[in-house]
This record gives structure tokens, sequence and C-alpha cells, in this order.
């Protein structure tokens, strides 16, 4: 039998934490034998939420004590400097030392991004790590590559992320030859900004991506590609106003449902067609966004996910380790620079 | 009586040109006495539409004929210059030289921001002329803006883009001393790439501007704030997203309420008001978007515009006269200057 794949999940971080998170520890090792779940965060607190659950493998689970957690609002970097002994700094340091395959997190994005690049480490040749989250679409999901910290990409940046998305969506989420386009507000090559107008050819020239050109982002949810490549400001832009407007629009849906008997009756006739809908248009139905490119893996999940979010970050980090996704991105990339 | 507000309306500019541009025109003079609409576009066509209404103050409407017809793909910078005989080209030049106060089109958006810019020409002291959509929000509307075709756009061109914005907001749309907030990837005044940086301490010492602070996409479709100020290429992604989202939404909430004998009982019961709900999320029900800053006022509707869009354009142009929006912007902005 091959080697169990060893995932820290930081059981402090996140608004549901530690509930959810040992929820989805413990769901996901029922389902799964070649994973280890490392819980990160006060021993006492996650023995006491363990408690719940009398029947899953213990050998399966494994607690690390820390004393410290980094807080939301927390400045990323100086919190990272001062909490050593916090579930984050404590998990990532694992990765790094190559005790653990992968982290994941519901914690503070920027502790968790600043600490993936700085603790982690990126893998050589690798200039810039993208956050990386999987946006539904009409009929499946895109991988929206940047959506992180690091704002003023160059173009350099943007082909690394191109060949990056496009072996995860190909080796993670099995979209055979994915299909790349750069965030454009035109489709014609001369259009945009000097950005995009310097990475364009860049990635024209780029024989182990099938980029496919400009996209508008009044396309974006309709999946017209499979790995959409953009500066973090944009794809921050871009992934927030979908959370906010699929909010905005479903919170004004049922409001019209709500206002007469009639509209209720047929709410009620509607409701469960109407609610998977929305779900699979719900981001936390599709794991974790990784930061791609460094030397292990780290996922963030949502601030408020729930035991499924937390499940399928887990098991997605299976599939990157078992996929040999960074021996991939080390293969394919640096040989190249 | 005080004098007509005189309009130029590009008869030959849209998908559904110059039908429902003429009904627009005709229902628009039927409701207010104190505008004239002056048509552009061949002659034959436009008399034979207006033919179809006998029942209109024929003293309120003017035809000037064009040869020439800017299609959408073209080139906008080369069939500006070329095409001096088009309904947008000899439109734009009635503006420059005081025969109309306002140019509207549904005709390629290039050759509109490039005409109107180059023809029009810029109010002295006006670095850069935005183009600014209002976009729905939960409960009414905001202004978006830039979302024009100059991108890269420098801080002392936002902060002129939120003088004018605010003065628009206040005085065509009725807010009172509307909200300003500058998009970007974090609440705190320290986020964001370099633009909004360097733009962010302007905006808080900018004295005749209501300055919240930065507004994240998540937070734009709750109305947060009543003007969203953006670089080009961030406004376009904002507001093609828009449209690509709720479509594909609307799309899907429709797919699922066909499903089933019981969700299509469901859906008749709903359908009036969920209609009325995606109605006011219809960014066509809002009118054009104003090319603010020039030497009169540039209105660009929807490619897809139909007569209600029209009528609403044309009134904007009228509350745009009367309430000397243009006055205003010169007071206020180039004496600062």
């Amino acid at each position: 039998m091959s080697e169990k794949v060893r995932i820290v999940l930081d059981a402090m971080g996140g608004d549901n934490a530690p509930g959810e998170q040992i929820k989805g520890a413990v769901e996901a090792i029922k389902e799964r034998k070649d994973i280890v779940v490392i819980l990160t965060g006060d021993q006492e607190k996650i023995k006491s939420e363990l408690s719940k659950y009398p029947d899953y493998p213990k050998d399966q689970i494994e607690i690390v004590h820390t004393t410290e957690v980094i807080a939301m609002a927390e400045p990323p970097v100086i919190a990272i400097k001062k909490k050593k002994d916090s579930s984050i700094v404590v998990g990532l340091n694992m990765v790094r030392h190559g005790e653990a395959d992968a982290f994941v997190s519901s914690g503070s994005t920027g502790a968790v991004l600043v600490g993936g690049q700085g603790i982690v480490g990126r893998i050589k040749g690798i200039q810039r790590p993208p956050l990386a989250p999987l946006i539904p679409t009409k009929d499946g999901v895109s991988l929206l590559i940047d959506c992180g910290a690091n704002v003023d990409a160059r173009p350099s940046h943007l082909v690394q992320f191109a060949q990056m998305g496009s072996i995860y969506m190909e080796n993670v989420v099995g979209v055979k030859n994915p299909k790349v386009a750069i965030v454009n507000i035109g489709a014609e090559e001369e259009k945009g900004n000097a950005l995009v107008k310097e990475t364009f050819p860049l990635l024209k020239e780029c024989k182990d991506i099938n980029f496919i050109g400009s996209i508008e982002a009044r396309e974006i949810p309709s999946g017209y590609a499979d790995v959409i490549v953009c500066e973090a400001f944009t794809g921050n832009v871009i992934l927030k106003l979908y959370e906010g407007l699929g909010n905005t629009l479903i919170s004004k849906i049922k409001g019209s449902m709500m206002s007469s008997l009639k509209t209720k009756i047929g709410a009620l006739l509607i409701k469960k067609e109407l609610k998977n809908t929305l779900k699979s248009f719900d981001a936390s139905e599709h794991g974790g966004a990784p930061l791609l490119g460094l030397k292990g893996l780290v996922v963030k999940t949502h601030g408020s996910a729930k035991a499924i979010e937390v499940k399928h970050a887990i098991f997605q980090c299976v599939q990157f380790k078992q996929q040999r996704i960074n021996e991939l991105i080390e293969e394919k990339i640096i040989i190249e620079k």
C-alpha cells in the first residue's frame, strides 16, 4: 500500500472553528484510508470536539498542540513573525520540514499567503505563488488565477500562472487540455492595458498551454475558459463580485417570493430545485483555493467554511499529492527558464 | 418658457436601429415639450419609421441625413477619421458646434468614446473623460466611473472621476452628498495596488467629495457607495461581470423552474414578482452611460437598447443640461487645478 498523504489542518482558523474543521477532518478520514490529518491548535479544545465522534479511525488523526491563534484582523507579516506557536505557523513549518505534505486553513487569508511564501517557500524558478480558487460557471468550474495578495504582477508572472493553472486543472480537476484565457476588456489582441498587451504574445508563444486568447468578464460565468489568467487585483475583484452579486441577487429573489401568499406557495413548489441550482453556484462546494508554486501545498478555505468544504479541501490535497502536481510544475516550468 | 434642450440621436446605431431608436424618440417628445430630438441617419429609413407614428409633435423632431454608418466591429480611430458623413461623426460635430446639447448613440462604444473625445473635446482642465454607467444595486443604483476605453489611469485622473461622479450623482440622479469609494482588495488604507495606494490619500484630502474609503467588489451590489471610482480596466471587468453573472444565474434559475410539472406550476405563481425583481437588476432600465468631462454631453446606450432605454437616455440629457452639470464641473474642478 502506498504511503499515506499527511495533511495539516488548522483547527483554530475560521468563523466555525474548531467545530466544523474537526467535523470535516473526521468525515474525510472516515471516507479515505490513505490520509492522516494532523490538527494544529489548542489540544483541550480539539480533544473535546473529537470526543463528539466516538467512531473514527484514531490512527488517522494526530494533534499538535499550539498556544497561539492569529486573528483575522491582525497584520499578516507581523503576526507570522511574532506568533511562532500559532496553529498557522506551526502547521506551515511542518510542511516546510517535510513532516506533512499539505496545510489547510480557514483562517486569515493574509497570514496564510504571507506564511505560505515565507515559511514553506517557493519552488525554485517560480517567481510568484498565485492563489487560485475554483469559481462556479454555468455547467462546471473554472480556475481563477491569481486572486492573491501580490498585486501589480509582471507578464512573466502571468505566463507562469497560465502554466501552473493548466497543470492543476488537468491533473486535479480532470479537465483535459484546459482552455486558457487572459482577462481583457475586448476580444482583440490589441485591446487591454499595458500588462495584458505585453502578456498576450507571451501566452500565444507558450507551447505547453492551450491558449485561446482574451476573455471578457461577461464570458467568465459561461465557462468559456477553464483557466482564467489575471493579475491579483483584477482576480480579487472578480472573485468578490461573484460572491457579492450572487448573494444580492439571491436575497432579492427570495424577497420577491415572500411578497404574497401566492408567491409563497409558488416558492414552496420550486424550493428544492432552486436550492440545488443556487448550491451549484456556491463557491464553497468546490473546496479551497490552492496557493500554487510552493514546496508543498497550502490551501485556503473560506473563513466561513463548513465541514463539507474542509473535507473537500483535504481530498483536494490528496489528489494534488498523488497526481504529483509539484513535480509536474518543477519539470514543466523550471526546465524552460 | 426656457429654451428647448436639443439632443442628437444616432438613428443608425445599435442592434435594433432604427426602429427602437425612433420609437424611443417619439415616446420622449410625447412626454416632454422642452426637448427637440435630431435624428442622424438615412433619411428615407428614418421617415419610413416615423410614418408609423401619425400622432406626435412634429416640431420636436428634426432629421439630418447622413450617408455612412460605423459598424460595431470597425476599428474606432480609423472609422471616426474616415466616415465623416456617418451618423456618429455628424451628430458629434453638431454638439461640437453648439447646434445640439447632447448626443445619444447605441452604436459602437469605441467609436462613441473616440469620437466624443476627439470631436466634442474635453472641458479645459479635464485630463481624461470617463464613461460612467449606473449599475443596479440592492435598493437603487451606483455610478461606476470609469468603464471607458482609456486604461492605465493616473491618480489625478481618479480624483477627477470622483469629483465628476459626485456632481453627476447629486444633480442628475438626485443623491444628496453621494458617498464615494475607491475599488480595492481590502478595507484598509494600506491595501491595494500602486494606483490605489497613491490615489487613496488624494481622495481623502479632496474637500468637495464625501469620500468613505475603500470598497471591496463584494460590497458593490449592496449599494455601500454611490460613486464607485476605479480605473477603466477594473471598471470594465465589473460592468461586464455584472451582466454575465446576472444572465447566467437567471438562466440557471429559469432552467431549474422548468425541470418538472411541479416547478412549472410554482414558476407560474411567482412569475410576475420574479420578473419585476430581475427587471430592477437590469442595467438597461437606468438609461445610458454618460461620457463625462466633455464640452457637451455624450451618452452611450447599450448596443441592444430598446425604446425605453433610448427614452431614458434622452431624459437623462435634459436633466444634465438643465442641472448645468458641465458648468458645475468647470467651476468645481478647473478652479482647483
